[in-house]
């Protein structure tokens, strides 16, 4: 294994208070989950929309949704929003404006979505060697999409390396459960339409997240175009991206590439067999191989990269800025 | 709809006599199933090495599996073989032999595969205008694979047309239900394996399934590169493949171009909407779509394709070749 | 097997007009696609409230919905309404009083449901050897739930050859797919809750069915309790039911009761091994088994039945009310 | 809640080393998982038959699997044997005679099962009030079964209580998720088998598990007989079963006779709603709930009682075993 392992942790009180805001979708839920189990980290409070009123049971815990509009987002060290896209915005303002430090899980503060009036960090702390000092000194964290976290850090160690041929067309087809559409009902949603079934979506890049990969790639210095082409599979959870890089030469190696790139990072796993969902569910990494592809003309490296959308895609990653933001040991408590 | 019905058929005594060798396989019995429906076919014999002895009912129908020795091979008008890759080869020869016509459902006659001591017909009515004339005179069929199926007949209308950028990779993901990998028992194939799960398998060109696609794309007249990349979804039944094409210039319309040249078939369906696995289960379709994708500089079309990979992709494609050779409506029987 | 097959049928052109209420169910949606197929009927419209306005494809026949209100109900033969528990009984006046049959699929004039302005027959053609011909002459049918077709024709045997324990308390435990659960968009129903669960609901006899069982069981003499308690499987369609009953003597051969109180019906089958979903997939049949339980001291049967809800339990049982109701072949076009 | 939780533990070195024979099951791999994370346990060995030389991955901790044969079975302060049943009897006499305590999760040295050679231990530590003593000074402990911790747990209460119908039949229907049948390759476990299906197996109580039942309820002193049917569910663990009660007279609030029974108990959840299998996935806990059932004339009680089969049904209870055998937290890291 090239990865460090988190140190294992000493129990402390639960002395850091911290807010949800939107616990009551699949990736809120995920958060609560995690914070409940957190050495550090005390739940001051959780609240939900329509679900107000509501309580959920963690473990033997018992966890009541406010209203939003009475949490006490002023009394806690730090708030994570869930908050649906388009509607997090004012309120992780108005967290920001009480002192707290704000994680922000909608894709309003994004790159490539365009709200400029707050100034938020992206919080992939694997993606460049300064991307976790930025995080730490952050007040507010934009959390990245699922799809994004899985893509850009299969991408990236490429990027830097400068073996990806200039101009190239990237061909990232990525598949994820269900939990990554939310718990609205829908008909389309529906058990009776997803299951014995596989569809693309969001095709043609049509896709939110595409705007943030591009703005991404872009911050990263590479000329490519992406074409991104999710589906939906029938499982729960966790995103398989398939993705297919023309590079200016064939590597010899190119798990080496990835296994320097990724050394330390705790989160990041590289393999030399097949990542597979069940590798990755309920736990906060990414894991991912690369094999150089045969009898193309065009040198094309395959890479393929897996995670558990709601965990390092969501509310695993989540934690792991707040413990960065905070001071924590980064690996607190987290799946790894 | 483009498409043609088949025209409905009068009720005729089941008066041609047919076989199945590897009938106990998830392909050999979706043929028996077919057959037994079949207003002309009557099925003579069907055989099961392992299971030999032992019985299946479809219907209110008993079917014995007999030994494949024991099988009045030369009795029957035609046979079937979904013999297991490898094993078929003496088999078609030995009903070739005794004046049977043969539609071989393994790849040893396919295109790419290397077997030339006999010569067959590639089976794939759709794939050119003189291919449908070549089965109705052939005394033996190789029925193409299922993936093959699903990616050719998304592509032979691009490179008919000559759009596509000569010397560009295509790059063709597809996922497929379990049944694509037969009923032996493996451990990776176990529910408790394969459900709430996803991955790539056969990954950068070691399919088998390529060297059949780039035999036929050759003989199209096609100067591409293919990436094939298959994966394993938790369902039963159904591919979908979702194909990137480079093209010499953006089409306005793709779908035109796909409605054009499908216009007489009546087993492909191009429609506008995301083709999935539901749409096509247990009918002898190919559907498909085709987008241009926003936002590259290399004019790119994505196609999405699907089939239920033991129909149109195995069985019922067998019984549309077997139409053909023996005279009969094409269509006869086939759930479209 | 101690079924009679149903006769092949000749074809004729599709001169009786029939149409569907509430057609963008489950349900209703099984219902247009066996009219479509079916010989004698042409499908003259279908309705939906919500989704007026859209269109489904069954084939290659494009079927709109037409507001209820617009549904020419007065000029077809019979007409199938697949409308809301509640919502269906004025439909059904409606169209009785324009001169249509009717055959109603909610329970709002099924037994023990105590609608009695419309006199209608309860659609379960297997229930008695009088059950048929009340049917032939109906103008209105009570179509079945699901769950009584599953768990009545396999009691109905046993009470007619009077071996129920007087006064004994039945167990009918039964399991079924979520389609049974309509498609309306509901949070319990998405495949994120339903994938890998399972549970009890409608517990402790409080589910509407039990009436309908209830008040039928008493029609046929019974002098039994029956505690009913359905439970909501991760599968699209299909009905478990696994039933204990004691009786007052131990049956040497319960198979044999079985098989010669169903020897002339071709919708019943009646086996050795264990029913399984699987083996009545679209199919409109009911598939059952009992096996005498070891080692109690009061002697217990045990009864497995399986159906697929859609069909046999639903949709294909309407059809098979309306092929009585209208003179036709009581199997045309059902997929037995 | 009625439940006392577990104390929060405080890490010590990983100082009392234990083995697992049988490791590369569900259940010895499960109980891998748990002892790498135990604060308490170092996995020594783990031993497996046919995969011996592969190894598996758990966390950052690469796991060799030994030839039994090598292991070190008399260095270790404790032997967990998830070796197959029949397979496991010789190496657990080995285990004890080179003085290591042993946990066995076959059925070899279960209750009903007649092996008397060996004197074990009944490890459920809920099920009587001096049960937790006899485990703790055990030097064997026979793991019990999944169906019969399910079930057993939610009948030893009303037997304690005196409730139950003496001379009654109690109906338990039970359906395990396809992990309980194990990972060895058999057709009938295929995903392509059990997806989308349902079925009832060793029925009319021919299943093993039976007899660990009776003998069991026979030594609480319970008059009664057992009718028990399990089922095979499309899932990967998880068992409900769904068992109904003749009482000697209705209990006005059957949930406060189990809230009573198990208020101290920390894995036992009696919970007013319906216990799902989602309730308790990777949970070392049963969750219960009991009804009457309205309208029978002998008073009736439906029990519905869920748990993990591969936790509480075989490696986390192991675990719990263990704990209290070596005088440990009895909760030690288990996921309540």
């Amino acid at each position: 294994m090239t990865q460090h392992d988190c140190m294992i942790m000493h129990y402390r009180v639960n002395d850091i208070p911290v807010g949800v805001l939107g616990a009551s979708g699949y990736a809120g839920r995920e958060l609560c989950e995690l914070i409940v189990r957190h050495p550090h980290f005390s739940l001051a409070f959780a609240t939900a929309n329509a679900q107000r009123g509501q309580a959920i049971t963690i473990g033997s815990q018992e966890i009541a949704f406010l209203d939003p509009e009475s949490a006490p987002i002023h009394d806690v060290a730090l708030v994570f929003s869930a908050l649906p896209h388009g509607a997090s915005l004012p309120w992780v303002q108005r967290a920001h404006d009480g002192g707290a430090r704000v994680v922000d899980l909608s894709h309003d503060l994004r790159p490539g979505n365009g709200n400029s009036q707050l100034e938020a960090v992206y919080g992939m702390p694997e993606l460049t060697v300064s991307a976790r000092a930025a995080i730490r000194s952050a007040r507010i964290v934009a959390n990245p999409g699922c799809y994004p976290t899985c893509i850009l850090l299969a991408l990236a160690p490429l990027v830097a390396a400068g073996v990806v041929l200039p101009g190239a067309t990237i061909i990232a087809n990525a598949a994820s459960g269900v939990t990554g559409a939310g718990n609205s009902p829908k008909r389309e949603l529906l058990f009776g339409e997803v299951a014995e079934d596989f569809r693309a979506y969001g095709v043609a890049n049509s896709h939110r997240h595409l705007k943030e990969m591009n703005a991404t790639m872009a911050t990263l210095g590479a000329d490519v175009d992406l074409v991104f082409t999710p589906h939906l599979l029938p499982v729960a959870r966790g995103i398989l991206a398939t993705i297919t890089v023309p590079l200016d030469r064939a590597l010899d190696d190119p798990l080496s590439l990835y296994r320097d790139a990724y050394a330390s990072e705790p989160f990041v796993e590289v393999v030399s067999g097949e990542p597979r969902l069940s590798d990755v569910a309920r736990r906060n990494v990414v894991r991912l191989t690369a094999t150089m592809v045969v009898g193309t003309r065009t040198p094309t490296l395959l890479v393929r990269s897996a995670l558990d959308n709601l965990v390092k895609g969501a509310a695993g990653q989540a934690i792991q800025n707040a413990n960065l933001m905070l001071g924590l040991d980064e690996c607190a408590w987290l799946p790894a």
